[in-house]
């Protein structure tokens, strides 16, 4: 009935994933991440925090798969039994980690907490197994071979914990591991400004092609092009990769704001400060999130200068010199204020650039002349403005039109420059 | 191995999910449905669009559970293989039907389109099974019974069809069954300012409960515990969650600061709303972040007029006047920095309340005395001003201690509120 016992599998624990609390995130990152290394993953699993059912998952997986990756249950609580699952499946006892337990007190103390009961668990771990570290967060997890040809993995369910030690423990074993056969390198290439469908048709032809494979991906207003090639070698792989990207970007022209760790922010800071100059924003619907993911850029503090939120009009008055008469006659949502409120926020905080959004986010708010999902963008700069006026509509709710103004707001500034 | 045939799983079958293309929002749009109709799940796979292992996946299903549940798989190309490896497993052969073929062919018309030979395989179902039918696309699922106890419905992947297809014809179905018993009900407490293990550890003897049931999980910086009743009636099922929570809210104190879907933002907005008073932020190294939380609520207008991202000294003296000397005296990172912030938000900004944030958020920028990780939060408000300390620590990294910030900031107000 099974397959020869090869490849990959994860299993997620967790029973806020069945009764539908969170979206399964995990499964999805780890899902990319391994098809970056070029690591055959077949299947998923998420179980509850049920030991029986845990079990019964780890039993099947352990007689079709090389590999299980889980995530979750790692926690001090009573209902997080991962670990001590994973031991009973293998008839295998729990012991304590005089290591992990002085890593653990260390946390804790640092934390101005001492050591409880609760925490203690955490330093259990099978006989036999490796500690996988946890840099950030309290639990440790494994990485561990009961049985002949299975290892399985665990992480626990915080998302940032589990992205830490997956890069800085699990990639670098599975490749020593040899899991990682040949090499494969991956590039992503970020487009704002283009919709996925429209991107994925125009690059059509390069969607087809074996190595290096593109496939898309699509994010709250951004798209993303994977090229993953295998080689013999890093370079080999790099060699293979170049053409395409060069293809890709020529294709999205103008759309392409980026490579791998690239973001708009990023990018944006960046050419900024290689000509030296200085920002500063002006937000009425984004409330700050212009700011925010500026200043998220480790470093932004030499461009971004800071801002002011103006969320009511006499804010924008008061601190950014828009005029009464103006708010008045064009209404907070138009783009002359969104132009005076990027000429203000450049004067008032000094700065060569100045950046502004006003709209409306809705639920409410909206009107026939402006609806809900209508956005003004300026820019003011050394050489005048520029504005932009969006309307996403109000089908995807608030969350989704203040994230495609962010977005929008520093693309505008990104295609000034 | 197994455990006795009950309850539901749910199976979603499509290769972008183990690429990670996409999020699985299927799988928890069914779980929370599920959930919300008392029906016990407890297990979800995925698998590509193989049908080897799609094969593996319903047997193992079949051997263990009274209903499964799968989405992805039945379009017109030549990956979606759902329904023809269904049959395959149970050995029963697929059969043209009419009536579908009519419905594919009326659909594709409307759309200017004739009916290929790709189509026409959307209208093969196995001998015996009932057409689910697809009110907004073209596929149609199944509700079959290959085998007595097991029955699996078939949905398409697109998340609008499979939502509509689910209520429409899903669950009247699922209750003409009687597979709905009892109804369950489920409540989140929110915490903040308690570790998930301390939390657990006051409330241990309430997390054995077994009706209801209570479960900790930890985000960042915010705890949360779910408690989830059963029932015969709704009413019912919250009358036994009742006493627990208030159990729950009493060991909890001032830790506990809202239910459902409450957050530190919500909360806050509406005890301001309550009291008619005004809210302003001054922030520096969350960068607009406060300010992007309480914007992120509908209606928060009406109580947050702005703020001030002051993430150079020199915006902080211009538009929030803290006195240069003071930022001199103290360095940018200081109690009384933070303090003139707060007081400078609420004078310059006109408000009743003025919120401040002010600390090192790394990974450059630390000292010795001012270390990576120290942030100073202050409130000032019509009875003075309030002050506090944290020192995060420079590991978990810059978007944590800037996450946290932005949570002990509103929590530092609310406290005081």
């Amino acid at each position: 009935m099974s397959s020869p016992r090869s490849g990959c599998e994860i299993l997620c624990i967790g029973t806020e994933l069945l009764l539908g609390n969170i979206l399964n995130g995990n499964a999805r990152w780890l899902a990319e991440s391994l098809a970056s290394l070029g690591i055959p993953h077949f299947r998923q699993g998420v179980v509850g925090d049920n030991p029986e059912r845990l079990r019964e998952a780890v039993v099947e997986a352990a007689g079709r798969s090389r590999l299980l990756i889980c995530t979750g249950g790692l926690g001090p609580t009573p209902d997080d039994l991962t670990t001590e699952t994973l031991a009973a499946c293998f008839g295998v006892p729990l012991e304590e980690r005089p290591e992990v337990l002085a890593d653990l007190e260390a946390k804790l103390r640092a934390r101005g907490r001492s050591l409880g009961v609760s925490n203690r668990k955490q330093a259990l771990l099978p006989q036999g197994a490796e500690v996988l570290p946890n840099p950030t967060g309290t639990a440790p997890g494994i990485i561990w071979t009961p049985q002949p040809g299975f290892t399985v993995l665990t992480f626990p369910g915080v998302p940032s914990e589990m992205r830490a030690m997956w890069q800085q423990t699990a990639v670098p074993w599975l490749k020593a591991q040899h899991l990682v056969s040949g090499t494969f390198r991956s590039r992503v290439l970020h487009f704002w400004g283009v919709s996925e469908s429209s991107l994925a048709e125009s690059v059509a032809p390069l969607l087809e092609l074996s190595n290096p494979t593109v496939a898309p991906y699509a994010g709250q207003g951004e798209v993303k092009l994977r090229i993953t090639a295998k080689g013999a070698t890093a370079s080999e792989a790099d060699a293979v990769i170049a053409p395409v990207e060069q293809e890709l970007r020529r294709i999205g022209a103008e759309h392409c704001f980026g490579a791998d760790d690239d973001s708009l922010a990023s990018v944006v800071l960046a050419e900024l400060r290689a000509r030296g100059e200085t920002l500063a924003v002006a937000e009425s619907c984004t409330g700050g999130g212009v700011g925010n993911a500026l200043t998220g850029i480790p470093g932004s503090s030499d461009v971004f200068l800071g801002g002011v939120i103006a969320y009511a009009n006499r804010i924008k008055q008061d601190l950014l010199q828009v005029p009464s008469e103006l708010l008045e006659r064009e209404g907070a949502v138009s783009a002359a204020v969104a132009q005076a409120m990027a000429e203000g926020a450049r004067r008032q905080l000094g700065t060569d650039w100045g950046v502004a959004v006003t709209g409306v986010a809705g639920p409410g708010g909206g009107s026939d002349s402006k609806p809900v999902g209508l956005v003004h963008f300026a820019v003011a700069g050394p050489d005048g403005s520029s504005h932009l006026e969006r309307r996403y509509g109000d089908r995807r709710g608030r969350d989704w039109i203040r994230g495609l103004s962010v977005g929008d707001a520093l693309n505008l500034l990104r295609l000034r420059l």
